[in-house]
């Protein structure tokens, strides 16, 4: 979806969603438009930080990027955090990550496959993920195994640590592969292209899209509840499919169509990038985020059922991309982990 | 045991054991025979579906080759199904495939390496086998970890999806290994030689052979309760490591063979071929047989133990054979890995 | 510390702990000072081994930096084996192997990393350190998840044979390491330089290591209960994080000292190399140890959250050593998970 297209698409539906919202239309109705306006706005968020951060310079920008790229998702999870819905803020981390490294991923290499017999990409930068990943699995990990054995308030105070911890490993890492080590990562850069607009104007823009992404989140979590028990369909269903993939449309996009371009390395940076920082970064900031709002906070413990989808999900992403090269195979073999995982969450 | 001698001792297995069980012999004494008859008619079976396949062609010939390999076990297994012994069966694949990982690839990395320093093998095909094997690890594990929270139907509809995904995953697999990236992963071929008979001869010894393997393994499997309670041996270690050897002969004498003549690609080939195609397709294909044959169906959840097995076979394997050499200690290692299980499974 | 002012610490912290424990001075007193001492006598007994090692000539000293490179440790254990303190025990091992995977190698990949901007080492040694790591995860892994469905003698039972296979693996690596495939696996070797004393003087000085070794440790670990439940510490804590660093102190400063002279390789040999010797040598040691003593004997039966913890560290070692080289991001990396550790065995 291109240029004047897009940007009617973006007007209609959050007008339309807004009006859903505010003339209290059926709740199954306001849902549906406000998925489809959250999917414009949190494309249109996109292209604003990107745009902005072309004007801030290479380093200011690559942060802006790398620190904004899930801001549409950090967004509708504190409206969850807000209404204390904890359990679908987990559901739709798990979601997102288990999303962009088995479906975004799996359709990118499935796709890219297709056109050419084999793709390849920097494997340092595939190992450096790799081991980031093990991190934020071990991160998760840890505290679920351990919570048994802790109080309600220890096991705030271990949330609030391992987060703390855990926003560090990631500024760090930002220094390590923007500052240090920035040429031993590099690969074929994400194609960023001219800015659309001028700088104040992506200013005002990055604005705009954030206001409208608050908005559409607002709107779209104050329906989830009934719309899931309309439906029948578990909270967990609910935030890691439904919630992860409206969530994650425009990162879908741009991951298919970079690995259609032959520029895997780019496609396995947007996918496996992404659920980097819901892991080490979004999450955490969401815990703490909780403790800042009062009432009981957030902790880091997920459930087996989660960490269980987490796990195997970094697992076969790091079995598959850890040759530097993938193939059509590769691709349906992380869908086919996506679909099991749909499955069983469905019927949970 | 090759020739004249190979065939007198099928024929002989073979009368006895009819014998032993239709004169109704002790039952530990027709346990023992009908093992050995069957060890006798797999390999009749193997040697058959080799020489039908040398006639098919090569595609269809590696295809027979994959979807015949493991008929044996199959056909057992599918006895045992008939007869409601659905914790044998999940314990023999289990065993099949610890078997095939742990047993037979370590004593042909054993064997071969001390006779050879360092023995080597394609990497890529390592590479793509140990994704499938967590694929099928990944398959077993997540049915399991849901099933806590699943009433029976339930597991039943994710049973049957599950066992469907993975054939899927298992035929695309034939595709690609053998049609679209056939050349990629080849490595020194399984040595297959002329065929011992003509075309037609071929066929009806495939006939005969699948016939003889059905009756002798009704014939085992009629005597194994009796068996297993009179010496006190739990249905998951008679499962598990009696029948899985048993069923495995034949790869087991193949594989080392060839690590002997330093071709170690073909023995991963056989070794890990071998597990995989029982996790993908022979595992699903029980369940599926199950559900048509009516009664209370198979489910596709394994024991904490029989995944415990399965999880460290694959992760040990994996370990082992991704830089694409192998050595003596390697070797031993698999086998050390192989008798810790055999202890505990004993024991439990 | 070098030279003289290492002697006369090594004096005047056993003589004072000496004076501490017979006249009985304050617990907490005790515990301190008697820890110091610990960590002058262990690096005593250090230097000692390696003079004798030198004498030995190169296999046989090899043999002897191998099994006795641990000695601290196994003689702090066998009197926690002696009195009892079968969890201690457990959680000083698990302690050791974390603390040398995270501390001791994130340390050294940190502080290396910092002056070199990548550090490499050899790959073929790593990814032999990381099968044997993970046999013996899968040796830890394995017992704990059958015994819940063994009795008391079926888990001393297996916890023996697995202790015996456990020590004949390592045996066979030493084997394999030191003659067959000597060769494959060199790398920089460990420094050593020339030895401080004569022959004899070695000789001599071993033995009176190992006896101040033997003081130091009944002295430390008498006072132990005490201070556990002084500062309200848990059992799991004081074993896996005190005991274990002051057992360690030694292999710690030399580590960090090779990464900084860019030797990569002994740093990491030292510190995969000392806590594969736990794993596979110390901890089957004291099991076999426990049951000569009489008395219930140890079984190798480890908690979840002590299973966990080694779980983590060898996954996140073997990720991040398995390229063959390091920065200062992956020290970082595997620091933080150390800490991570240290605050959930702190807060249960």
């Amino acid at each position: 979806m291109k240029g004047k297209l897009f940007y009617l698409g973006l007007l209609v539906s959050f007008v339309i969603s807004a009006a859903a919202h505010y003339l209290q239309w059926n709740h199954t109705v306001q849902f549906v438009i406000s998925a489809i306006a959250v999917v414009f706005v949190a494309g249109f968020l996109g292209k604003a930080t990107e745009s902005v951060a072309h004007y801030a310079g290479e380093r200011m920008g690559g942060f802006l990027n790398a620190t904004f790229g899930n801001a549409a998702e950090l967004i509708i999870a504190i409206f969850l955090v807000k209404d204390g819905l904890f359990d679908v803020v987990k559901a739709s981390l798990t979601g997102s990550i288990i999303g962009n490294l088995l479906l975004v991923l799996g359709l990118s290499v499935f796709a890219g496959g297709l056109k050419y017999k084999e793709q390849s990409f920097n494997v340092k930068l595939a190992s450096h993920n790799s081991s980031l990943m093990l991190l934020g699995v071990i991160a998760l990990f840890i505290p679920a195994v351990f919570a048994r054995g802790l109080t309600t308030k220890e096991t705030s105070s271990m949330s609030m640590i391992v987060a703390i911890l855990l926003v560090a490993a990631y500024l760090l890492w930002l220094l390590f592969s923007m500052v240090t080590h920035k040429n031993i990562l590099s690969d074929e850069a994400i194609e960023h292209g001219e800015p659309a607009w001028s700088k104040k104007t992506s200013i005002l823009f990055l604005i705009l899209a954030t206001a409208m992404v608050a908005f559409t989140s607002e709107w779209l979590v104050g329906t989830l509840e009934e719309v899931t028990h309309r439906f029948g369909l578990s909270e967990l269903f609910v935030g890691a499919f439904l919630i992860a993939i409206i969530g994650n449309a425009a990162e879908h996009s741009a991951a298919v169509m970079m690995a259609m371009k032959n520029k895997m390395g780019a496609a396995v940076e947007i996918a496996i990038g992404s659920s980097l920082q819901i892991a080490l970064f979004v999450a955490p900031v969401l815990v703490l985020v909780s403790f800042l709002m009062g009432g009981t906070p957030m902790n880091i413990v997920f459930s087996t059922y989660e960490l269980a989808a987490i796990g195997v999900a970094v697992f076969i992403t790091k079995s598959i991309s850890q040759d530097g090269s993938t193939n059509w195979y590769e691709g349906l073999l992380l869908m086919i982990v996506y679909i099991i995982l749909g499955v069983v969450f469905f019927l949970v």
